[in-house]
């Protein structure tokens, strides 16, 4: 079964037999490799925390940045290859700062993350910007936009929403969804299950970050350290935590 | 004879000696991993429903978009690769508009789905907006216009068929059919036996709704809710459905 | 045998060693699989008559379109992919418009049957308009031009035909052939053998309307209706049988 | 041996490691499969007569066109693929018009077909008009012209020919040959041979008239009627015979 | 399990099944290959050292360049091959000159880090400047700069190490890290090892050229002389030493 | 052995692992094939001589150009495919013009011969002029110019020669040598070995024309006749014997 | 071992698993069986010696050309394919004589270098000038610059270097080194041993060319003439030495 796999996926962007796009599932397979990050929304702002696989002493930890800022109120935790995540996260700052320029508003989170789906999508094409095989990497993308997304049912429950912000979840696919909490990475599968029974809506930003590094600490295979992991928020702005920061949260454990 | 089969398949957009189009069919496969969804023309308007498979209890289930608006009289569903049919969906948005721009009227349900047809016929082109594989996703496009199609046979059935509005389908080759009924995705082998059934062209926009979600019910494997199935008509406009009215319909089953 | 023609003929248009072009022989194999189509020419003007496959009750007959109008002299039928098809004749659109504009005239029937032919042999040349395969259709192109073709021997007989109409036959190598009469898909042989033996010159429309149906009721495995069958006449402007019109020719039979 | 040739020959334009370009010669064997064409040259004038297949009784035995006018003083008969030649001839058309346009006087004949050598021979290299094969056709170039061809040495012999006419003989690989008569198509070896039995240069007209089409007779499957066979001659400007014209040439065999 | 490795690294650029690059993997490995360079970071300044093969004593030592100034205020060390070396190198000069001119200051030694991994990343693209294979080289990028990284998380360590410069370490992915310390090349395992050992942030620049020195001794198989190994710092300009100044550290050791 | 041959020779211009080019080796093969032609360089001038297949008697022989004039001071004898020599001459021509345009005086024979093989040097790059493939073909060429070649070391023996003229023979690879004399062809072996016997630098044109006939005779399969080969000579111009002057040729062996 | 090779150097320019370029490893193979060339720098200038392999004694020696000059003060011997190393030259003297118009002064040694392994580097890329795959030359550049090197090293005895005058090594990859003497071709191996005993940076030019000559001698099959070897010097100024002046120089030996 194997050889007739190899025979289609090698065409980057074309269908197998029973409808598969096998560059992009093994994109998906490069993300599993990678480390865990997670995201949660709470009534008082997003939450991201990534684990950082730190392979030397002498490597200085703040630059295996795996939390990036995108615009003022949205940033992004990532998972997989991190020179793709870095074109993705570049494109999306020239598109934000464009809408900032044309509109005089700041872009939504979810027009935000269409725009780098838009980019992932056309991989294989040839085009400027677009790369010749898929984007090996996911996204997490939080972010907080007071005019909202474009969905068409706004009830009470999404305006309340909209004041909290958001999590959006990528893939190599260009598919994205809206989440309320998401794990991406080597894993993902466990944290998934810890974030179901722990998430509620009512969580408080705090809250949020101890069962986010709780459930990192769960994952990883050594002792969480302010070098090893990285939390930030969105609350209604973007702030990367300082090792300080971090420390507290990991005393609360 | 699978081996000689992947000889042909290669080629983008080539002939094997049978006289298929083999990356056509692949993408056709795609579409039967997908979701269901049903299209209903009644004399008050059409019905569009669809299944949306809510991986997890975290994920936004409005973010999960399967029913678009293209105009304000057109709408759509879909079964396939989402990120695909965003693009579809994108491009007869943008003609869409350019008509009311140009001409200054709708554009008809017919000649929106030929455009989008003419972009998914071209793939492999290398053209600026065509893919270089076939769009693995199909359409019911649900519409309403007062100027009808370009048909060149009307009598007096589709005059009143005119007022009352237009299902068209259309599949990865670029053909596209018009329908009183029609379901699509992993059910719609049973789906469209039980609409031969049930469908006649004196139904009500409400018995159409309810016809919809019972077939739609018995496809799917979980029980439904307004999370994860989404309704909407076009009577004369476009209308996604909210939770509560989706949860309205429910209750009549 | 098989393993050495898969060698050549995935090159989209390139000899094999017998000196044939496969990709060609794969396309005609395409219309093989089509549904039947007949055109007669008659003293009084050009009968098409198509097979229609419903595949589904709920299918609205009309908008499987066999037989379409290139301009108001002249009118095609078709047998193979309807895709392929709709883009030779909005091609031939194009070109009888411009000829129409440029010189205040209609366009031949034979330079437009040309102008179709020159594009279809183009293909796999990477041009604007021509596809990366050959185009998967036969055509019967029925019309009638006052001006004539541009055959250098003009006997007393054209003269005569030129004023009654005429019928071309292209297949996918962009080959084509002047006809009296010529059936085309997959029942095009036996069709082709009754038409030999029914057609004369001294037909009257009316006659080759009934010999056109009950060719077509021979080859189709199920009764002829208005629905499944289309008939169109130029004589001297292309019309399309309305269901009624279609059925007075079927109470004929 | 088989296996190691379809090694080379797919690259369409690239050698075999005994200095052989395959594609060209597969296009030789498609000429190979072709009706028969003779030509010769008389003091008279040139004489073209070629074999028509005509796979049915109901087809336009005229639409069948397999010698064609380039200009006024130019014609040619051809084998092979139809729809080929009808580019190159084309071609020709164009350049023996640009020539009397800019030149005012025509093109002679063998510029002419030096022209069509020029586009045959750059196949596979992606240029506007050049194919992405050979041409799969054979051609025979009958002309009048009184400048003359470009050759170094004009000895009175050929001073006298430049009056009576020239043929060419093209093939697929762009190179041509003057002759005083020649045959092309399946039918070719036999017919060479009764022509350097028959040929002499103090040949009338009517006699080379009927010693083509006495050959063609020999060659053909079936008896030779003003249907099945085309005659022209050049002398000193192009004229097809009529059927009435051709019948009167069969009636003296 | 080799052959169908071989199956995915042809594609310059596409993934495996299993989530890997291998264009990208076969790179790293002709780094392996590579001779051996190490970079330490002091509280006075950069320091950097490599190996130097000299495979001839007819070579001139000096003309094999494993050390090259970027900018006055950055200098960089390579392992791998020294072409495609120059090439990065070259791109970085220019970057770093017209951001000079724009900005009228220099550029920061993590902008010049990006700008060099921009271009790494995006091979196989057909850009005018990338290359179709990866860049066989990986770099440690020495610097100093006043203004500093853009890192968001500025504490009172860091700014100290603003002052006393940086070292980034490149792959061919395209991916960057920031380092204390660092060794490339053949003998990097060992010299890395050796580096964990040796390093402290207290060390001075003269203790920091004899621990590389007394590092590289070890992975290389001759005597150390001024002709096989180049030291350079950056504390804070840019100076490569002159052949005494070597032979000074190498008497200490 | 063969096999591992394939793998490389099918890029059209790459190495193989031996450092061999197979496709400019393949075309060689080509010539190897061809006829046979020779070229002598004397004190009075440059003699060329070809042999012509003639393969039918009704084939005009002047028709088949073997020598070809370049400018009036320059001429060319081939062998192998004619149609790419056409190409190669046809270049050569331009650039000769074009020197003369620019310059007000003769291009040098040198230039000429660089210019021919630069073109040669450049197949498979997808330039305007440059073909897929090598051109297979050699030429010898002929001729005379005052200014003399650009080589540095211009001693008496040379000036004396600039005044007698010069051979210069290439090959498909775009390399090319000056030469006393040479035979190229399929029976340039046994003609070279002659050539080497019967040539000093003392020969008359009337000898050398005896020479070159009569090594032609040896290596021929028929009698040599002025229909089956072609002298000309370029003393101080280009000039191509008529069938009476090579009549008088023959008839002094 | 052989096959999995054979699937990586296929691609004209990607890495093999062990992380190397066989492409350009063939072309050094290439370069292995060319003819012995070698150079050596003293103190009075630097001599450039060639083995010349006259294959006939048809052939005229002078024009077999394995020393060239780039411009006034810069020559360079070659081994492999010279219609390759021809296109680099030409590259170089244009560079050359673009810098003395741009700077009116004229290029060094080393920029002069680099320029033409930039050109080397970038093969397969499908540039203008770049080829399609690697330059099958290696180069010895001789030259003299009164402005010197960019070396950053410039100690008292690269001063007098300076003034003496400058060797430098260029292989396919696009690699170079300065060297006092090196030797390639097929005779290199012996030859550069042969350097290493007898150099020393005392030699006059004299004796630099008898060491030369004497080791062409041993590495030559048959006996040293004026017409097999070439001789050059630069010093300052380049010039190729006449028969007379290398017959001198064989005197010596």
């Amino acid at each position: 079964m194997f050889l007739t796999r190899t025979e289609y996926d090698r065409g980057v962007n074309t269908f197998s037999p029973e409808g598969r796009l096998f560059q992009v599932e093994y994109a998906i397979e490069a993300i599993k490799l990678g480390s865990t990050a997670i995201g949660l929304k709470t009534k008082e702002g997003v939450v991201l925390a990534v684990e950082k696989r730190i392979t030397s002493p002498l490597l200085e930890p703040s630059s295996v940045e795996k939390i990036m800022e995108i615009d003022e109120h949205i940033g992004c935790a990532m998972s997989g290859l991190i020179a793709d995540a870095r074109t993705l996260v570049e494109h999306a700052r020239v598109e934000t700062q464009n809408h900032r320029f044309s509109y005089g508003e700041p872009m939504t989170v979810e027009s935000t993350t269409q725009a780098l789906c838009d980019l992932a999508l056309r991989f294989g094409e040839g085009d400027e910007e677009s790369m010749s095989r898929p984007f090996g990497v996911s996204l997490l993308i939080a972010g907080h936009d007071e005019n909202g997304p474009s969905f068409e049912r706004l009830n009470l429950e999404t305006l309340i929403q909209r004041i909290y912000g958001w999590v959006y979840y990528t893939d190599p696919s260009g598919t994205f969804w809206q989440c309320n909490a998401k794990a991406i990475g080597s894993g993902s599968e466990g944290a998934d299950s810890s974030l179901q029974e722990q998430y509620n809506k009512e969580l408080t930003l705090q809250e949020a970050e101890t069962i986010a590094l709780s459930i990192l600490k769960q994952v990883m295979e050594e002792k969480v350290t302010p070098n090893n992991v990285d939390i930030a928020k969105v609350s209604p702005t973007y702030h990367l935590y300082t090792p300080s920061e971090v420390e507290a949260v990991i005393s609360r454990l």
